[in-house]
């Protein structure tokens, strides 16, 4: 019936402006069960029920066995670690695998047959789940003692495929390859001709004297190659040219010429091409978004325009006021763009919308939101609003400001004094008493502010919240402190009482406001506005940081699997369960690290044994990794880390450099022309940075595409 | 009289024109004895002269005592240095400083009085030579035995005024310092912040087992700070954390934080500023370049204009197409563009040009030289042209390079089978026999190239002229080995014979052939867009590379002057005499090479004693590296070294990569639009980079500016 059809438009327009606001595809089912299935499927609880498993399944590598989550990292200390008996991951796994299989079914019904043959991310899902459960079945009739879990490093695929953004951003990284590919083609040709001519140079003579080069650096091709690579990494900088070098000066050229040319030269042409592919390719990604948003509300005008309300004698299609304002009401969105959008549908005086005002009512959805702060209070007194003038002034502030950074100058001054003192000497009266003063100067400006300002305007303001809230702490801290040990007096050095120490309990207030001296950043320009851009750095990241997540796990996987027993004992400890910690260790190191990679040369070898048998006694975790680096040369284990380390270190440095260059040169040329305006407004998204450079899809486009969608019939 | 007045005019033109072709200032002098004496001091033999003087003045300190200028650098085995006597270097250096006071007296008198108060470049030029003067007579006072020489690093300066390039580089460096420091700063807030928290986080404990982390690295102030500094170029990543981590492994959240903060976007924010800031400064001096120029020439056209052979008629004022010849027959420029011009003159059959006409003819300046190829020889015989179609075809060309390639990969299987070989057991027969025959096909090649081409068309492509050299020095090479050492046959290993073994030549071969392997870049699209990047670098990194050589030279002679006698004496050795070559070694090292900060930790003075008392037979320059590294912890000389890293690792290398950036994204941008058009064009200098982008100045301004020319008075 007509009603009915009327319900089913009214819901599919209000899918479709849903989806114009997360930029999703419209391309789904339109029926009224699919459209319940679908805003059920994107609804908040569903989706964060899936994040969850993704968290549970990503984490379950800490406690699954072989697992090193302890205390102490030190081997001679620790106790093992807690060992899950057989059945109890694995039961968690399966409960995962089960939500992954509801989301997957849900995902590809929702999308249609004919589109899932063509997303190659849901076949691969599937693929996944499949592998992953039919690992689980060798597992289990195993009883958990198989060798090779292949699921383990499968998992990090769910977190990736979950993320539009991180899909978009492997996108993007996957068209820069090809360029990448020419320059590191570059540098392996650069690497492998100065390795042909390092071996002629460095041949072994008949003076064993002589050859020293040859005997340490250069005594094989894997060795010289090994040496140039880790030159090109410049961890043996001095080291790989001295013996060279002291029998005549002029091979330094050759090494000088390598690192220049390698290092200064292709290494940098990397960032560069890096940064000028990607910043096309981060554009493209963004426009898209846009056009799937304007996609979306033209297909909700769509739908409602084909309302049986709507006089049929109009010669363009339109849609009629009443029919968007109930499907406002319905569609869930930001309370203030809704509001706007209401706001300015009864300020527009006209009955009927076309298309064009329709999309203008939706721009609310581009702009960002700017704050107002609740006003101050009005106090009648002449005394209190001289009081508020005082006391709301910035300069009040700033005597804040300088008041903090006496209180850090008095703790540096203590810290240095007491730098050589034992604890048994040490006397907390002097800084006890300083700490309290300042803390009550703290809680009188902050008791001042809330008189001037008003408690609603003071909390408005993020710097004072951070300030408030490290106050009370602090406040909270030198109570209990007095509570405990009784008020500072010389001597105030009482022994161990309650849960911290005296002295734990003063450097806790100490390393406080240590913390809370970051209350100038706001103050100072230059470093309010790197600090913005940091902080819309970290919120642009995300899909960056994502995908480092899920290639850091894959590479921490196979690394326990590879070098799982490769850890000689030494002593008489047990270090079969050590292996994965040193793996997660060793990525991190590696990870913009030019040092560890210097660890796989065999001249480090000598010295770390020599070392580890002088300190047997201490630092026994430092001699582990020595040794199981030392283990590593001996095996293809190089090629490992030298792929984390291109991985790591040299991409995805360069891409993080690209986004950061892109980010700070808008938002630098942003605040030159802001200065001029009063106005201030803060850019959020990757998508609002390049609102400027953005090109609007014609009608043409956005018709075409809407009639190529796969389950919308429209009418005309 | 007027005929004298006229031929003042055309030289003043001349003079005019040769300033815009050099980017010179015009503001000079312009009568005619000082018109002579300013072309006679920009002629060739003079600036030959004077860049002779600086190279000379800048050498003398490989010869000066101290100096380490030695085959080997190893103590043990080398002679003592050259040591000159008292007097000679003096009296060189002494004729050095004549030249340039000459230069200075004329640069001085050619811009004339009232400009040289406002030149802050020349009076201290004046200065340094007034300062090195004053130095020399007390050098000389005390025999050469004086302790501190502050003439010595002046001397860089000598270099940095003669060149325009450098002092406009270093006004652009100058400008962007404030933002510099800002994030320099940031970082100097960064470090002090996390070293407070570190001090409190690991103070020492009651348990002398627990406080291994302040024992090492957090002992007091100083220590800390340079704990966490070198952190920061993460020279001791690893180390730094590892007691901490041993204990808790909660503490490694410190470290993370510390290293992501500072080193990830921190540092990385420092290299977006530069290039941010560097691009606009580098494209404002780039076009105050252009404004000299095009003032230059509207000079010319306003001396020549006031000839008293132009028609006084005339409304506006113009240049006679004769006096124009006449001035370009005079002046020396590039013979491509005179001729160009002239030819693009009688083309034009007007009489007199106006001011747009005379600017427009010179555009020519501007232009890329296209190369032209000469053409192929006509070959009658139809056998020959088929000939010349076979050799001449790129096919030919690729067949080379798959020759040369097999040749490297030959080469390459020798030295992995020869890799252990004794030198005794080592037989030169199959890789003689094999070069032999390559060697024989790269003759063939280059003859049959050239018979095909023809000998000037061959010699007209770069890449040929590569190929022939090599081909032909690899030619001379194997006929003296055969004319010494015989044929190849099995058991070719006979003894050393004339100037090199046959071993020697037979790497001398093997290296040729690997660096002609070179020969492949032109024909790899991409690698020849990298490689005539990197060139037009090199072109435009001249000032750069200029500033480092001074920067460098400071450092160095400081270094010298502060460490001398630091080196205490290890064994028998003496080593005084070794500490400039240590100096320069240690800035090498130290430039973009983390590892060498990491020298200057304490944590390091043990490891090194215990490697040097166990390697005293060998490696005794390493030792003594590290030696003078320990012993630097306990001075000052830190700051020394930290001030060398942040100029050479940080800045430096981040204007580099700026410039890098600037260069490519330019030259990847042109590629695109260049593939649809056919024709080859190079840029060469910023110049040209920048073309597109450059505003032409205008009239007004131009005519502006030359009314306030000191000595030119116009007659309008």
């Amino acid at each position: 019936g007509a009603a009915s059809d009327n319900d089913l438009y009214i819901n599919q327009a209000i899918v479709f402006i849903e989806d114009a606001i997360q930029y999703r595809s419209i391309n789904h089912r339109v029926d009224s069960k699919s459209l319940w299935l679908y805003r059920w499927y994107y609804s908040r609880t569903c989706q964060w029920i899936l994040s969850l498993t993704i968290t549970v399944i990503l984490a379950l590598a800490f406690v699954e066995e072989p697992s090193s989550l302890t205390v102490t990292s030190d081997v001679r200390y620790r106790l093992p670690a807690w060992n899950p008996p057989c059945g109890l991951t694995e039961s968690l796994e399966l409960l995962c695998f089960l939500v992954f299989l509801v989301d997957v079914s849900v995902k590809s019904y929702l999308i249609g047959w004919k589109e899932f043959w063509k997303n190659k991310w849901l076949m691969a899902y599937i693929l996944t789940l499949i592998v992953s459960l039919a690992d689980w079945i060798v597992s289990l009739s195993f009883f958990c003692r198989e060798s090779v879990r292949i699921r383990r490093i499968l998992r990090p695929f769910f977190l990736l495929q979950n993320s539009s953004m991180m899909k978009k951003t492997l996108k993007s990284i996957n068209s820069t390859l090809p360029e990448m590919a020419s320059v590191v083609l570059l540098l392996a040709v650069h690497l492998s001709l100065f390795t042909m001519f390092a071996m002629l140079l460095f041949a072994r003579t008949k003076d064993n004297q002589q050859d020293k080069e040859w005997v340490v650096y250069f005594r094989n091709l894997p060795d010289s190659l090994t040496s140039l690579l880790v030159l090109l990494t410049t961890a043996n900088n001095p080291d790989v040219m001295i013996p060279a070098y002291s029998k005549n000066r002029a091979y330094s050229i050759f090494f000088i010429l390598f690192t220049v040319l390698g290092n200064l030269f292709l290494m940098n042409l990397l960032t560069a091409i890096i940064y000028n592919q990607f910043r096309g390719y981060l554009l493209k990604s963004v426009q898209s978004s846009l056009f799937r948003r304007r996609l979306g509300i033209r297909a909700a005008f769509e739908v409602l325009s084909s309302l049986k309300e709507t006089p049929a004698s109009a010669q363009q299609s339109c849609v009629s006021v009443g029919a968007l304002l109930q499907v406002l009401q319905k569609a869930e969105m930001d309370s203030r763009c809704k509001q706007a959008i209401m706001r300015s549908l009864k300020m527009c005086s006209c009955d009927q919308l076309s298309a064009a005002q329709f999309q203008k009512l939706f721009e609310e959805l581009d702009k960002d939101a700017i704050k107002q702060h609740p006003p101050s209070p009005e106090y009648q007194s002449h005394f209190m609003q001289k009081m508020q003038f005082a006391f709301g002034h910035p300069c009040f502030g700033y005597l804040g400001n300088v008041v903090a950074l006496a209180n850090i100058i008095s703790i540096c001054v203590v810290l240095v004094m007491d730098a050589d003192k034992q604890p048994s000497e040490r006397d907390d009266f002097f800084l006890g008493a300083i700490n309290c003063f300042f803390i009550l100067y703290y809680l009188l400006e902050m008791l001042l502010k809330i008189l001037a300002m008003g408690l609603k305007r003071y909390l408005s303001y993020p710097s004072n919240r951070f300030d408030g809230l490290l106050t009370v702490i602090l406040l909270i801290l030198e109570i209990s402190t007095f509570a405990v040990y009784g008020f500072p007096h010389p001597g105030w050095r009482p022994e161990f009482m309650g849960l911290l120490s005296l002295w734990d309990m003063v450097r806790l207030v100490n390393m406080l406001i240590v913390f809370r001296f970051l209350r100038i950043i706001p103050n100072m320009k230059f470093m309010a506005l790197v600090v913005t851009t940091l902080l819309d750095l970290v919120k642009n990241l995300r899909a960056f940081a994502g995908i480092l997540v899920v290639v850091f796990y894959a590479f921490a996987i196979t690394g326990i699997m590879l070098f799982k027993g490769t850890v000689v004992p030494l002593g008489n400890t047990r270090m079969n369960w050590i292996v994965p910690g040193l793996s997660f260790k060793f990525l991190y190191f590696i990870f913009k690290v030019p040092v560890t990679l210097g660890w796989l040369t065999q001249e480090r070898e000598k010295k770390v044994l020599s070392w580890c048998s002088a300190h047997s006694q201490a630092g026994i975790v430092y001699c582990l990794l020595y040794v199981l680096s030392v283990h590593l040369i001996c095996r293809w284990a190089k090629i490992y880390f030298v792929a984390w380390w291109l991985i790591s270190s040299v991409i995805w440095v360069n891409l993080f450099v690209a986004l950061l260059l892109e980010n700070f040169i808008h938002k630098w040329d942003r605040r030159c022309q802001r200065e001029s305006l009063s106005g201030i407004e803060y850019q959020r998204t990757v998508e609002l940075m390049f609102r400027d450079v953005l090109e609007e899809p014609t009608e043409e486009e956005l018709m075409e595409k809407l009639h190529q969608h796969p389950h919308l019939q429209l009418c005309r």
